[in-house]
């Protein structure tokens, strides 16, 4: 098996380049690529939204998933599920611990919240008409203000088509702009979730983490009126028919085999400049392991016999502790690397490339110098303002959204900032309501304190001198008075109480100005100098666009001179990544080198029976009965859990359904590799890993342990 | 580096056995060996108790460990020195959690009670006294009485010699008795422990795991009295000093070294019959399993709201967990191996070797025929009493042991029962009075019914009648019944106050009878049922000691002809294990091979900044800022976290020192891998890797992050 996982692992390396975020009208680009790596479909089939397999891929709005049923049965990874399984949980029926399986559509459960199943429905490109020729003239603030307006024309107009949600979307540094057509589903149901221990198995140990072992899926179903529209919650919708769905694969997959995930990649910074990585590995990232590490240690102080304060805080906590392990793993595989003398070589490449020719020089040059002294002015900005949000007690935040909402809606519905229009509203009021689900004041109290004293140390002319005036901190005031600021601002404040921030949605400024409550009293007197400043980053935003946008363009042409096609960074749109199943021929500190596969003999080996590793014992019992039907791998000779491949994802990939040559459904990407992380910036094609679940463990572990036949049946596997 | 690594790797497997946990007195059997894998000392010097290095090697009681300076400074693993870092623990000072760094000898700490060094004086064989010419001539319970009798007064002879403890140890199964005399270090302080987010860093989540990053080290001293003598703790105690230290290697270790340990392996079954093979992985393992894994449960439902109770079971926890975990590895392993197979074919080939010899038969077959059925009715007693110790109170066990206290003060001393004579009695007395530190009666109870519930449904017949009257317990119960009968046992017993169980300490049989306490009623009533099976358990006992020794008399003398030397199961004595320091060419699930190093760069990429992954933010800073000093390896280029060696240990061996080819100090072994546990049973060759604890990485973190200057200054490192 070893020689033949280094072949194929040299294999992968040298013939498929696995790099690449595509946007489906894109991959007639890379078709001679997705042939070479083993695509049995026409990859012009892929660039058809409205066609099998891409209509039945589909966001949940941070995660990706896929339609796998005639009956609008969707399938996502446990963590996207997560909140779902929790607000249906309680202390008698604990969903968490023992998963959930609806035997009937009747049983299935509303999903959290504020969930929603997108499906994309158009893709068009804008560009022209965002940065329309009178735009085009523009700078500075004023630009930023017309493209704006532009944007949300657009936007109403095509919400106009009751039930869609619609976005305009900034391709490659704000060169291009494409609007954004989706079903917006609103009625989502919990169809099935396997127990934490399968779904999460492993938890924040594992994370990021190979070798792997976790189910990390789960089933949603879509709902609409009867009449096929996008609908809230009522008992009598009916689940959505997609125009599509994916098949389950029938064979299993082995190393070597091709792969691709369809979903929806957050955020990557790929063609960013040399200075912007400078900014983000000596400062940002190095800033944030900093205060994420003074953050959790100051929550698990401040909730350590507090069991209600833990778990309001339990969703701050995974999401800190992701991004500190992110973000520590993405300083490792920097450290050392040559990365930044690559970007930077690459970038004079690219000047000398268009200062090579008058034209070329003409068009880009200048803007190419400015956008670096712009990004080192936000950059000084970004430094000067990072503690501010951190020293805000939460409830003043809210005081000055709710202020802002005020303020806005004095002006007609076209005119409202972005975020404060009517179609904003639900989501800006429920994210108000649900404040207290995450809020202690005694935990806030304390964050805020520590870094208070680290903003106050600050010289006066680095501070914000609106928040000064209106929390009263002074120069070299200290811990005590600090904290003696604070008390009173807390204890004068009635916004702890849902109602309370519920009465403020809908009253007028002058409502504002008469309050004596000290968090809206401070948001009132931040307001003014709160709009010059945003006004001013708004004026730098402006120019920035310009000139990234010019960058942009001639690093585009430059790679095109080269025949190479340029895929945009990732924005949370649509995309195709394609590669290999593929172990390492090196591993990580301790190992040699991965196998591709893992299996449910690991699963054993890690259960400990409580805590993060708290395999079911109807699961344990199934393994070690070798109750495994027909989920068996030929060549692992027992039930495969996780695999790596070679793809191309980020955060927000989260679900996306992973298929073979002929588009089936092979499992979940869910996961990448710590060591791949970087990837964000740099991708490395002998180090980067995904982490997929294997369907056949998915089918398994829902036929064998938890008897979810029902799916089964609706999937067409039994 | 690869290629390197599997050379190694083979080049150990075929030249290096490194199976054999040799007596020291045995090493000039394996002196060719030993010198082929890289001795440089003479293999005779480790045969000598008093002398460098042997005398340097010292038993925790539990756990190995060694002097490493002239003023009694002993280092062991993180985990053998746990209990006195948690005992000096409290909420305002969490040593635990903080760590802990005595400056001077005045800083130090008082260990845990009951801490003891053992240095071993003297080893002899005294088989031919245990089984004298007129022991030989009996047979069960007089056999054992006899036994019993002559090492008593053998014990009580050697102890005659103060702060010595003696004991005389079987081995081979009770073919040879040595008498080990020891010197009783009873003065024991903590003088060092890195906090537990380094000594315990991946907790019971990377037990028995590889790769591994757990710093498992800690540092005691010794103290005696001023004329250097065995003494209670006192404050005018001086540190001992030993005959002989063991000195730090200025040479950092690389894969492919030359690696000995020398300690104290605890149990092995390397020489047991196939039948007890079969009854281990066929019944005892997986009933343990099951048994545990409802244990763990029912303490984390109990103990779930009542943090006291969650810290009182917390040792229980680890405890169960620990070997839940090493059990089910071994069942892993077991499971499709050949070592039944293997055990079957070898004992057959054994005893036709016997059978082809008529004085061989004479001396051997009968015995070796006899040994089995002997085992099968053991085993089957086994069987049917396992329930019952579970299904037991524990307030109900602690008033039996202090009935049979009673008991047996009535008798002179020498003719009490071993382990209830006077030297027994310190140890009693602080068992008995420590119950409540891991006691709770709602989780007793909580236990004792989930298995009095299984006990019950037992056929009368397999149940034990005198416990069944005691408690009431009778055919077709309901677990209402069975909770009643319970409830009502509880509450009519006060022995869950120390006071109470304190004073039965030294009360007559006569005042026993007199009591009306529930449970020394039920300790009472089952005395006498109780000694009379005790009685057929010697009677039992004494013929399998009979027909095992000539068992493991054939058997040794059959490998002596084909010239392979014997060393005898682990039965807590000291011992050599030696071998190479190497990865392996194959991981586990996931993983296609090891390294045999880890480094600090793992440390990194595990943290999470809380529970067990907590490394210090000391520690990553200096990490981050690699402020390394001299403990960078060569190859490396980074600190050396643990390491993997092909050595032959078990528990107990825990602490052992790591020694290099001239016996320098390089390292603490701490652990194995879940695949090597099985090597308690049969050790193969290419899978057994034991883990040590670098010794670079103990002096980097103490030097650069614990600065424990002090330290490395005694140690002569400075």
């Amino acid at each position: 098996m070893k020689k033949t996982f280094l072949t194929l692992a040299i294999l992968s390396t040298v013939a498929q380049a696995d790099e690449g975020m595509w946007m489906p009208q894109q991959l007639p680009q890379v078709a001679k690529q997705l042939k070479a790596a083993g695509l049995k479909l026409d990859p012009a089939n892929l660039t058809k939204l409205t066609e099998f397999p891409m209509n039945a891929i589909v966001s949940l709005g941070g995660c990706s998933a896929s339609f796998v049923s005639p009956q609008g049965l969707v399938a996502t990874n446990h963590h996207c599920v997560y909140n779902s399984v929790a607000v249906n949980s309680t202390p008698e029926r604990d969903l968490l611990a023992n998963g959930f399986l609806a035997k009937t559509h009747a049983e299935e459960l509303p999903a959290a919240p504020g969930s929603h199943i997108f499906v994309t429905k158009d893709v068009a490109n804008v560009s022209d008409k965002i940065i329309s020729p009178e735009v085009a003239k523009l700078a500075g603030k004023a630009r930023v203000d017309a493209m704006e307006k532009n944007m949300k024309s657009m936007v109403a107009e095509c919400e106009k088509d009751a039930g869609h949600r619609c976005t305009v979307s900034s391709y490659y540094g704000g060169l291009e702009f494409y609007l954004i057509k989706q079903l917006d589903i609103r009625d989502v149901r919990l169809v099935h979730a396997p127990p934490a221990g399968v779904g999460k198995f492993g938890g924040d140990t594992d994370n990021w983490m190979w070798p792997r072992h976790t189910g990390d899926y789960g089933f949603y179903r879509a709902y609409v009126s009867k009449d096929g529209k996008s609908a809230a919650y009522a008992k009598d919708n009916v689940p959505y028919v997609p125009q599509t769905h994916l098949k389950i694969a029938r064979e299993g997959v082995k190393e070597g085999d091709f792969i691709m995930a369809l979903g929806y990649p957050g955020r990557t910074s790929r063609h960013r400049l040399p200075s912007e990585v400078v900014a983000a590995f000596d400062w940002d990232y190095p800033t944030f392991v900093r205060v994420s590490a003074e953050t959790l240690a100051i929550i698990a102080r401040e909730t350590k016999t507090n069991e209600d304060a833990k778990l309001k805080y339990a969703g701050q906590v995974a999401n800190v502790n992701n991004y500190y392990k992110n973000r520590k793993g993405m300083m490792n595989s920097y450290e050392g690397s040559d990365i930044l003398a690559r970007k930077t070589r690459e970038h004079a490449d690219m000047k000398a490339w268009v200062n090579a020719n008058p034209a070329r020089q003409k068009e880009y040059a200048a803007d190419i110098e400015q956008v670096e002294k712009l990004i080192a002015q936000r950059d000084a900005e970004t430094k000067r303002n990072f503690l501010l949000p951190r020293a805000t007690p939460q409830l003043l935040t809210v005081a000055r959204r709710l202020y802002r909402l005020s303020n806005e809606s004095t002006k007609p519905n076209a005119e409202r900032k972005t975020g404060y229009q009517e179609r904003d509203l639900p989501t800006l009021t429920a994210s108000v309501a649900a404040v207290e689900r995450s809020y202690d004041e005694k935990v806030d109290k304390a964050l805020v304190l520590n870094f208070l004293k680290q903003y106050a140390a600050q010289p006066k002319a680095e501070r914000n001198a609106s928040f000064d005036a209106a929390v009263g901190v002074n120069d070299g005031m200290s811990e005590a008075q600090l904290q003696a600021v604070l008390d009173t601002m807390y204890a004068g404040s009635k916004l702890g109480a849902k109602e309370e921030r519920a009465a403020w949605v809908g009253k007028t400024p002058a409502d504002f100005k008469a309050s004596n409550d000290s968090f809206i009293k401070a948001a009132v007197a931040m307001y003014d100098a709160g709009m010059k400043r945003e006004a001013e980053e708004e004026e730098l935003a402006g120019k920035i666009q310009q000139a990234y946008a010019t960058y942009m363009k001639a690093k585009i042409a430059y790679m095109t001179s080269k025949g190479q096609p340029v895929y945009p960074d990732a924005n949370g749109t649509l995309r195709v990544t394609f590669g290999k199943i593929a172990g390492r021929d090196h591993g990580a500190d301790g190992t040699g080198s991965w196998s591709a596969f893992t299996t449910v003999k690991g699963v054993v080996a890690k259960a400990t029976g409580e805590g993060e590793f708290n395999a079911p014992a109807a699961q344990l019992a199934a393994i070690q009965a070798k109750d495994f039907g027909k989920y068996v791998d030929p060549k692992l000779k027992t039930v495969p859990v996780n695999y790596l491949a070679t793809l191309d994802i980020t955060g927000g990939n989260s679900g996306s359904a992973a298929l073979n040559s002929k588009a089936e459904f092979i499992g979940l990407a869910f996961d990448g590799t710590l060591d791949s992380i970087i990837s964000d910036w740099d991708f490395n094609k002998a180090n980067t890993r995904d982490i997929q679940v294997d369907v056949r463990y998915m089918l398994w572990n829902m036929k064998h342990v938890d008897k979810a036949d029902n799916l089964l049946k609706e999937m067409n596997v039994e």
